[in-house]
């Protein structure tokens, strides 16, 4: 498919639209009527977030020339409620209590009900891809590959094996799957070419691993306030880019010795944190090189713009 | 789709292909790169388990004339995944510390595992279903509905509102609903009419009804021996059959009251199993009503079979 190209106020017209869509989409799949999965639903979906997984996906297919952004919502929010299924379950096992500026799910519902909401939220997911043929294999891919990297997760600090390699592979499996697949079925949707969507699916993936570098930066640097979410929780619990990346031979081991207050600080004087930013700048400069194979339009703009927010973002 | 009818040799041949095909499709799709979630999904697969689900499928696909065995094996498998994960999902909520036999996969890997075990059987399902297009939104709505009957089970428990009605509700939802879907999807792939495949899915949902019914009742008189999982934690969780047919006004609040071994004695010496059981029947009765649809052969003698086993079973 290729449409009319469009100026960046249509381009900004059609993201909102399809990003109201999205949260329609949401809200209407997780209307259960059983209170609880309806009250638990709302109350994570009502709270935001960034959805940077639908805009990655609408604007994949309005840059590769899509326009019907309406039936494009269905797979953008089925993949937003896959990743906050993620959340709701890894609220339980990290007992976050604060997510998306709010009490989780589990703290206000308790550990049986979160479990029973991240499944909800989970089905809701399979419903809404149901008509979606071809492209449910792509989601269910990384579905896997989320509960993949979060188990490797647990196992690696379980281990204290946190090493710079099980990083990247953690990384890659619970977050970069999944922005790959945002790309590939916008891509997939607009009815790209097979090396357009091979190289929007890289972009998504390249993505998804910055974004998750900048995230775990975050996790150290930032306070809860500024995230809205349980903060400072990696170091304690013997995971994240700064234990990967520190000097102490990558163990999550250190925290058993010092404090964790020592550990914070030894890393913000040392250069793991700036190691880190590095890192992520070189992922998104590979994205930005994927981008190549669009023409120019104001929804590659937009998509570029998205990568360096990646970055640079202090939430 | 109308074969040749096959005699009942035959038929057991080819329903032991088809639930051999189910084994190997089952360990192919849950055998992992991530050591954890592939030894945890053999762990409770291997234990085995009556495998009603596939069977159900099965012999519904051949009894309407399907006769590819290996085809249909994997919606059945996906079916049995889908319940195997809301059991490791359930041994969490219910600390339940035995299962087909076995320590639980809570018991042996610790709940963070577990759930993520649960999770990860969930997104095989998603996998091996994604090629069977059509399928997919009976599958998703009886998932939606598993997790829906759980949940109202659990709030049931927790307000003490474990009457007759949510009784009935509850079990359609968390089991009769899986079964609907397996006899549907059975019928559908042999290209049955609709008034075949609905008729079917009646008598999968019967089914479902009367199995779990018979279920809560063993669980009140069986000990784990015999079982193979943990039992006797119905009365204790204020839920079951007993508690939502026993005397005292459908409230699961008793048990706050009455040492658990004092009810348990009570119900048995009242006629509450005895109505539990004749419920049972009558739903057998009903599913075998919803056979007559069906010409005679051999795989109709066996579904027949099948539902009398459901009521009859001491495990």
């Amino acid at each position: 498919m290729s449409g009319a190209t469009v100026d960046r106020v249509e381009l900004n017209d059609l993201l909102e639209d399809g990003l109201a869509a999205v949260e329609r989409a949401m809200l209407a799949v997780t209307d259960s009527d059983v209170d609880i999965l309806r009250d638990a639903s709302r109350h994570i979906l009502d709270a935001g977030g960034k959805r940077i997984r639908p805009r990655l996906l609408l604007l994949t297919y309005l840059a590769l020339g899509g326009r019907d952004v309406d039936y494009v919502s269905k797979p953008a929010a089925a993949i937003e409620l896959m990743h906050t299924a993620s959340v709701v379950h890894d609220d339980i096992n990290d007992h976050g209590i604060l997510r998306r500026g709010r009490p989780s799910v589990n703290a206000l519902w308790g550990r049986t009900f979160a479990l029973l909401t991240g499944d909800f939220l989970f089905t809701a997911v399979y419903e809404l891809m149901a008509p979606y043929h071809d492209l449910n294999i792509d989601l269910a891919k990384a579905a896997t590959a989320l509960v993949e990297g979060e188990t490797l997760q647990a196992s690696a600090v379980k281990n204290n094996a946190f090493t710079r390699e099980a990083y990247m592979q953690i990384i890659a499996l619970k977050t970069a799957a999944l922005f790959r697949a945002a790309s590939t079925i916008g891509a997939k949707l607009a009815r790209a070419s097979q090396t357009e969507t091979n190289e929007l699916a890289d972009f998504g993936f390249n993505l998804g691993l910055a974004f998750q570098i900048v995230d775990d930066i975050l996790d150290l640097v930032q306070n809860e306030a500024q995230l809205g979410k349980s903060s400072g929780i990696d170091i304690p619990q013997g995971r994240g880019v700064a234990v990967a990346l520190d000097g102490s031979n990558g163990s999550g081991g250190t925290n058993v010795i010092d404090p964790v207050a020592t550990i914070r600080q030894k890393l913000m004087e040392g250069d793991t944190i700036g190691k880190a930013r590095e890192q992520a700048h070189l992922l998104i400069d590979s994205a930005m090189t994927n981008l190549t194979i669009l023409d120019d339009s104001a929804a590659k703009s937009a998509l570029a713009t998205l990568a360096r927010q990646v970055v640079e973002r202090d939430k």
